[in-house]
């Protein structure tokens, strides 16, 4: 049988919650059983929502009743103790009873909280957040998201051998081909920050990526490279401003489709093909950030997602161990 | 009858020049017959390009051979000297032949031209290279996009001046609402540089504009705020991201609506709100990027559209002049 994943849930986080993160741990649960799910928070809350399609022994319920709101300061957060239920999650991972943890909610605190409970990989000075990006041609991993606002070359560097680790980890049979966010593709292009970071990852040998120089805002999605490294600041802004623009063009294409009785007869007709279209857009399939650079991953599940979202980060979560990822890391940054 | 507004263009850059040059202005002068053109190039090509709707006191041809190619660095385009269509046209606009400078050529080219021959406003120390969005409610002006790679306070602030005049000049019905591109709407995020560029916004009272703090780069498009404001790097990479993700939707729509014999037939149907929606998203719309704070100002034109595309900057070019651009400017400045 394959290895057991321990997962570590916050099980009081995000909207919906904890319904939507039960109903996406049993979903998860399905086509992974070698997962055993540490779910922390309302133990009755949570056990009355419990399916019974989820087995027995597949979980353990770690009751608390505090809990990190979604208004609480990342500072505010940290100081209502160790009991919260975010908190919990964390510390289990720290004390090796899980093997990584899973919050959607407060993104700021569990990024904090994170760094007060979990040690950094070696020679990493700054974790980052990174996320899944559909492109032409699958997905990228972008990094880094905000995690870092002001960053140098060394940085980058390791953004850099942390999102190669985990493309490898999440696609395996993949190669994963590096790129430097930036204002144009020659080498005279862009900030001293990010000249030097180019000289540097050009100078490298025998890495496990390609490293493919830069790119531009336009072709983030082009599948040209899957690997794009950004300081937090920039990614933040590209990843929102890609977000901002898919709904304000789907916003203004249902504005056009249901603008005449035409276009709404045709739409009907065309209705599967608009859900296969929607479907390859699907946010949920891009659920999850992955803050990494710590010595065990901690995933952000979106506060707002469902539990279809909820269950592809666990499935993140699932991939991530399965791919050995820190060990990745590790040997990239030795 | 109006005042004449004389627009210097330089004929000979981007694709199919001069002749979608000539079919734009020709397109242009039909609303714009107080226009005079200074064309700039190969004096017997375009003779042979003028359509007979162009009365022949509307324009005046100035021959040159020399043209700035695409492939010039901005330096070498600049050693090519003072006879370039490019040179000239700008030059016409230094001694006060012309009120406004198009061009479809080098973008780099034409920034660094521009700096050598005209002034900067007084106390602007840095131009910016702007252009139009779309958004829900109409559109947006977006600065700077790219000329200035590093900035300081002193320069956003100068862009939220600026573009907010050319908002005034383009859209003089409506007020200008400004706002900061950063990673999150609480006042604490973001860099130092622009934590110090809101707090001085934030204390200018008596602008003709309204100042909205910070936008994330998901809100860029609902149109809450028409000036948005970045450093060079930051709006370029959201531009040419927003760019991309355009690109990415449009063409998995198109695979989507053409994948199966139902689905071409319904596009059929659907072929007139089709059409609706991307005239919405019609870049063409869009064209023209506006350099400013020169005392005047230079439109650059997309080499890679087409005359209407043309011919929608040359009303860029009109509305500004109408609107006073650099007298706004100035006002807004001292």
């Amino acid at each position: 049988m394959d290895k057991v994943i321990k997962i570590a849930v916050d099980a009081m986080g995000g909207d919906g919650s904890p319904k939507k993160i039960i109903d996406g741990i049993a979903h998860h649960y399905q086509k992974n059983k070698n997962s055993f799910y540490l779910i922390f928070g309302n133990k009755e809350k949570i056990e009355n929502l419990i399916p019974k399609n989820l087995n027995n022994d597949s979980y353990k319920i770690i009751h608390t009743n505090e809990i990190v709101e979604g208004t609480d300061t990342p500072l505010g957060a940290a100081k209502r103790g160790k009991n919260t239920s975010m908190w919990l999650s964390i510390n289990s991972v720290k004390n090796k009873e899980a093997d990584i943890v899973i919050s959607a909610g407060n993104t700021g605190a569990l990024l904090v909280i994170a760094k007060l409970n979990l040690k950094m990989i070696d020679n990493i000075d700054k974790p980052a957040l990174s996320a899944l990006w559909p492109n032409k041609i699958g997905m990228s991993v972008v990094l880094d998201l905000g995690a870092n606002v002001e960053c140098n070359d060394k940085n980058l560097i390791d953004f850099a051998f942390m999102g190669s680790a985990l493309f490898n980890s999440l696609y395996p049979k993949e190669k994963s081909k590096v790129a430097l966010l930036n204002i144009g593709s020659e080498e005279i292009k862009g900030n001293e920050m990010i000249k030097s970071t180019y000289q540097k990852l050009n100078q490298i040998e025998n890495s496990d990526y390609e490293f493919k120089g830069y790119i531009e805002g336009n072709e983030l999605m082009n599948g040209d490279v899957n690997v794009i490294v950004a300081d937090g600041f920039t990614g933040n802004v590209a990843l929102k401003t890609a977000e901002g623009t898919a709904n304000f063009i789907t916003s203004e294409l249902k504005k056009t489709m249901s603008g005449s009785i035409m276009g709404k007869i045709s739409s009907l007709l065309n209705i599967k093909n608009l859900k296969k279209f929607k479907k390859r857009l699907d946010p949920r399939l891009y659920n999850g950030a992955i803050f990494i650079g710590l010595d065990s991953p901690v995933i952000k599940s979106h506060g707002g997602t469902d539990y279809i979202g909820f269950s592809n980060s666990l499935n993140v979560c699932t991939k991530i161990i399965e791919g050995n990822l820190v060990e990745k890391i590790k040997k990239n940054i030795s």
